[in-house]
């Protein structure tokens, strides 16, 4: 249908079938108009597999819905760093959407973990805008190849859940844009999807249902977004208000009421019928590119899905400790599995993520099996997982079991009521029974292996006891047959943390100010969020940024820069070559960093700006390329309200973690926006000596008007030990002080004078 | 000379004349009106010793002062954390000031410490701003017995040298006041400065010479100071802007120029003309004050003022560690002096506080005296004081005598040119030349002491390989004894740190923000300056606040809180017993600390509100006593524009530093001042049911209208492992997002009466 359709279309809506549109028909459902041909679609929840809801329009019941692949949840995902991977799931989860009738899967989110406690991180990707921003993309890119919609969802600025619905994040511009905006701008300029779902909170004064600044300025009119922007469910707080802002459609139904505030807005003329006009035909773009799209009779292999979350599931988990090569087990011996989550597997998140698989794997079946014939495998529960309390019982049974076994593989994590949409956690211990566990396995047994459930980071006291450790995250309905692959080494693990893990809570560089006072949030961290913090504050973390082991080693050599210098304007390519030095076939994760040596602004350590995975073979080599443009070395620069490089000299870095840098070398970046500054009467000597356009005017009209004064005897003297300081006091001196130091010889009118002609010379160099 | 006689002599004065006496005649003196008998009185640099320039008025000259009694800097002051002691100190000062016809003394500053770095910290007291304000006030008194002025300076937020004519300090006004005014509050309110210095720097957008806020509503209004305010030196931008804000006296001189431009401006209407008549009547009075107090043909004791120098700065310095006891020296075998340091003592800071001594000890020569006959003195240079290059010649001859010695006291320290008034330090080491010496000696000699000169903590990679470590800082005239008494255990070390020492500058937490970018700083990590800082991120220190060693032992018991509940009208005591334990007498600092057990808004883990020094005999018990009032739990509330207590349980913790608690109790306050929170569309659910006023009347409200909802029906039946999510939900849920979950039954008219029935319930209850 064509725009010239759509307005066809609109021409014959009645006011009301226009608000109508703008709001849901009931909780998954838009309205259709019959009259008219305009068909009801649906939308339902699940990022990383469908909810369907069985049980119709107005209930928002958590359990009851259609089966369909579990994948892993996002923070899984996003420890593949396998952007080829990711579309691959959104193909999957679209063609499920297609066999299911839904119009718009209602993800990815793309909120910045900003503090571990957030106990909807197991949603979001990652602590970095460029590295969750390409997985948003790719997972966008997949589902939306298969005709069915996504909803990029938390815009902005909702990185907590603890007052999600009434707190005010106040963010400084800086960091909105290079944090927490850049997160979702990336995904939207390079897949463009069909919607984008607002956040329930206030950002810096403004619900983000209101905010004209997000919702049009910045998401329409910088990024280019062409679809429509729906409330998150019940994130509405003045419909008329979020509709000028720039929010198309309310979900869920508003029973009529804020249709009619609509309606006599436009009547009222507070509304103009073009802005609604405007609204409906962005919403009627999408229905329709919904029904354009629709492939009648679809369905899907159930099986095949399966079987990619389970490569999926193995990508997403990340071997973080590997003493003495305890793993891949050998499939010999007898192997303690302790915990009761190997039994009851936490294999995805509380909320309204929450999905019924097609079908779960049995973590301690699946390991009995890749272990085969030979291996004796015990189980044992080893504490209750429904409460903290502590059971002698299990812990002797589990301690019995693992003293008489070769290697004991402990499952703990967090319970989900530790880990939720809907609140945040306030501290980052396990329970305390599964604590004991491992404290009690680990007196009798040395080869103990650890194998986490959870979607956050937690703490770990114990981890110089064990000698293996495997993140396993929340690894979807194929996470038993993943957890054995890796630990018998049928694949090689190839995750990295997509999050830094903090000795302990109070080193997060939130921690001060999360999760806010009453309903005020203040980011005072600013930029300095996950390892750009722990990096430039020196806070050694208990596991870095982009840090993951494998059952393989690689060498990184021979890092090639194709320009020595270049404009802002142009792109420098990055090679660099990857050998597989181990035995076995392996992935690594490429990672380029660049550091801005010297800045006027405070910027980071460093900041990731590419990555990559590559597979390879044993003794194979690779060369990995990586191409950066403006973005790449560039901040947000308040001022300019744009992006900005600074001149100079940039570190390029490639590391296989954020601390593990390998190889390095530089690159000279030369601005193509000068930035001019107006001289005042405050803008000091030192600042005019050291501007390469303003010195050779501004040192003699300072010398000629500070002749004869007694504080330039003095500093032109010889003043011994003081002579740093005269120098430095000199420096820092604005114009107008010179008066008071100048006998009367400087007046006003020769300071006015001085600063017309400094600004004039500015205006003729530039 | 009464008031009615200042009115009169203002009346009598000319428009001309009353604007001239705003401003210096030159460097250092006022204006006077001869034919009224307005006399022409003196301000003079030097918290620590009076720097009064002997080459007259025109001239800033740092070197050319008559001599004076030199006393430790202020961080020395701080670090005795006694009273009296400094009372003693302004007492001498006063002496002095008469003695050489100075009417104002130009000090103390109160600034607080907020980066190791800022290069002026030597002249400052500590990071905590009640330790800060009680030794101000004590100095100020002390002076000021003697009919002697003081200047309290900078006010306010003169933070860093950098840029510091034209920077602006933004900092949110909850920090503003509980951290950077509070240190000048207790002062102002308990000593009465004559004046007040203000600052370079902006405020929050302001300079400080123009802030009505900080110089007329803060200073005067709340604090009820009755001085004059006077500019630091070259810091008035805008003269009648200043005057307008509460800026009495513009000094040095300005030429005229700023005199003119408050004549235009009285005469164009601009500037009122009582404006100017009460500035100028704010001045008289403090000149005639000093007129009156003036004590003709005063002198001074030298040698007593020394002798007092002497014990000021060994109660300043700090045993940092003494390890194997090595401290206090024998007096026998040989000793090995190392370092430049001890020949060419750093005793004073740079810039404008720099005095000319009457006398100058000699450390070595001191220590010979002290160590007595039977001892065997030998001195090495070890480096170059005025370069960091490495001579390696000093190195090999320090290392020969360290071999051949018993012992090697080693002194390095910061030089002149790393620290000074004017600049900035940029990182925490010591010359490269100095680090050397320590090393080269530590390889030979297993007992080696290191004694400090500095101004502001630097970092000690050697700090395990030396047994013992004096913080010596910067010690007056009379360091050399002071040392020495300390090192042969003539006098028991005493002082203890009034800042904490960090392992790196990173871990400082202004290093992120400090020290700003451009002319603007932004101070995010709020109130979290110093220990504050410290305890609540629990970073460790590489020493803490309040720590310091002595030769003796004490030992803490029987805290006694005198109520278990007050009001936060009234007060309550504390008693605790100190037990000097060891074999020779010493004193012991007693630090209380308060900490709000839980809180609704973000407080540090423990805040200092008393201190008390205490001497002990060997064997000798004292009760110490200290008096709680509302401060003491209070926080400062910016919506009450208030100091506020939020009622609840509060832990009392005595200390021997911020981190070595040894004894605690609590108490309960109770807020007199309740705060009424007004009920909205976007209260929660949560809110209003934990409120005990608004819950019953809210929960049948709240009940009613959400009758046949679906989420109720939800939230109110079994959801298993999900109960804790909806139960979170609801809790978070704004009034308003219930009509999204009502299916129309919640009305917006409904809504309404709700809120108001709830808002009237408040009323009728507070």
């Amino acid at each position: 249908m064509t725009k010239r359709d759509l307005q066809q279309l609109i021409s014959e809506m009645t006011l009301e079938e226009k608000a109508g549109l703008c709001s849901g028909l009931d909780f998954w459902n838009l309205k259709g108009v019959e009259r008219l041909g305009i068909p009801s679609i649906m939308v339902t929840d699940g990022p990383h597999g469908l909810r369907k809801q069985q049980t119709g329009a107005d209930h928002l019941g958590l359990f009851d819905s259609v089966p369909a692949t579990c994948f892993p949840s996002a923070v899984g995902l996003a420890s593949s760093w396998n952007k080829e991977l990711i579309h691959q799931v959104g193909v999957a989860l679209g063609e499920e959407c297609q066999a299911e009738d839904v119009a718009v899967l209602l993800g990815p989110g793309a909120n910045i973990k900003r503090s571990p406690l957030c106990g909807r991180n197991f949603e979001y990707f990652s602590e970095d805008p460029y590295l969750s921003s390409e997985m948003a993309a790719n997972h966008i890119n997949g589902v939306q190849s298969q005709g069915v919609g996504t909803s990029l969802k938390h815009f902005a600025a909702n990185n907590q859940e603890h007052r999600r619905m009434s707190t005010d994040a106040v963010v400084d511009e800086r960091t909105l844009r290079e944090i927490y905006l850049a997160s979702f701008e990336n995904a939207v300029k390079k897949a463009q999807p069909w919607t984008v779902m607002c956040a329930y909170n206030k950002v810096n004064g403004d619900y983000a249902s209101e905010s004209k600044t997000l919702l049009t300025d910045v998401l329409r009119d910088e990024w280019g977004f062409e679809g429509f922007v729906v409330s998150d469910w019940g994130a509405v707080n003045e419909r008329v208000d979020g509709l000028e802002a720039g929010l198309e459609l309310e979900m869920p139904s508003n029973a009529g009421i804020g249709d009619n505030k609509i309606i006599e807005a436009v009547k009222s003329g507070q509304l103009s019928e073009e802005k609604l006009d405007l609204t409906v035909e962005r919403i009627l773009r999408i229905i329709f590119m919904a029904v354009d799209h629709k492939k009648e009779n679809a369905s899907y292999d159930q099986e095949a899905h399966h079987q990619l979350a389970r490569k999926v599931a193995s990508e997403s988990m990340v071997l973080l400790k590997n003493e003495d090569r305890i793993l891949p087990l050998k499939k010999e011996g007898t192997i303690s599995i302790i915990g009761a989550l190997a039994e009851k597997p936490r294999y995805q998140g509380g909320g309204s993520s929450h999905i019924k698989p097609t079908k779960l794997e049995n973590i301690v079946e699946e390991l009995k099996v890749s272990a085969g014939q030979d291996v004796n495998v015990q189980y044992a529960e080893g504490y209750q997982l429904d409460h903290d309390s502590i059971d002698e019982r299990l812990i002797e049974e589990a301690k019995e079991n693992a003293a008489k076994s070769d290697v004991a593989i402990l499952f703990v994590g967090l319970p989900d009521r530790y880990e939720s949409e809907g609140y945040d956690r306030t501290h980052l211990r396990i329970p305390e029974n599964q604590r004991q566990i491992i404290e009690a396995v680990v007196e009798v047994q040395e080869n103990t292996v650890i194998v986490l459930s959870n979607g956050a980071p937690i703490e770990m006291p114990w981890l110089e006891k064990v000698k293996g450790l495997l993140e396993g995250y929340l690894g979807g309905q194929a996470i038993g047959g993943a957890i054995a692959d890796l630990l018998f080494g049928e694949v090689n693990p190839s995750g990295k943390l997509a999050e830094t893990f903090p000795v302990q809570l109070s080193d997060n560089p939130s921690y001060l100010h999360f999760p806010g006072e009453g309903d005020n949030v203040e980011y005072k961290e600013g930029i300095f969020v996950g390892y750009r913090y722990y990096d430039t504050k020196k806070v050694e973390p208990l596991f870095p940024f982009g840090y993951g082991l494998s059952y393989t080693t690689f060498e990184y050599s021979n890092i090639v820069i194709d320009k020595k210098k270049i404009k802002d304007t142009e792109t420098v390519t990055v090679h660099v070559n990857v050998e597989n030095t181990g035995n076995v076939a392996g992935e690594e994760i490429v990672q380029l960093y660049v550091k801005d040596i010297e800045s006027t602004v405070v910027r980071p350590e460093k900041e990731l700006k590419g990555f990559e995975k590559v597979q390879l073979q044993p003794g194979e080599e690779k060369t990995v390329t990586f191409t950066l443009d403006k973005r790449s070395f560039a901040y947000y620069n308040v001022g300019l309200k744009d992006w900005h490089v600074e001149s100079g000299e940039f570190e390029i870095l490639i590391g296989k973690s954020s601390i593990e840098i390998v190889l390095s070398d530089q690159v000279t970046v030369e601005s193509t926006t000068p930035i001019r500054k107006e001289v005042h009467r405050n803008t000091t000597v030192g600042d005019l000596l050291s501007n390469p356009i303003l010195a050779p005017k501004a040192k003699p009209l300072i010398e000629e008007l500070t002749k004869g004064s007694p504080l330039f005897d003095v500093a032109g003297g010889d003043q011994g030990e003081f002579s740093e300081m005269m120098e430095a006091m000199l420096g820092y001196m604005p114009l107008r002080a010179l008066m008071n130091f100048s006998g009367g010889a400087f007046t006003e009118e020769k300071l006015a004078k001085v600063i017309d002609e400094l600004n004039e010379t500015q205006i003729v160099s530039l």
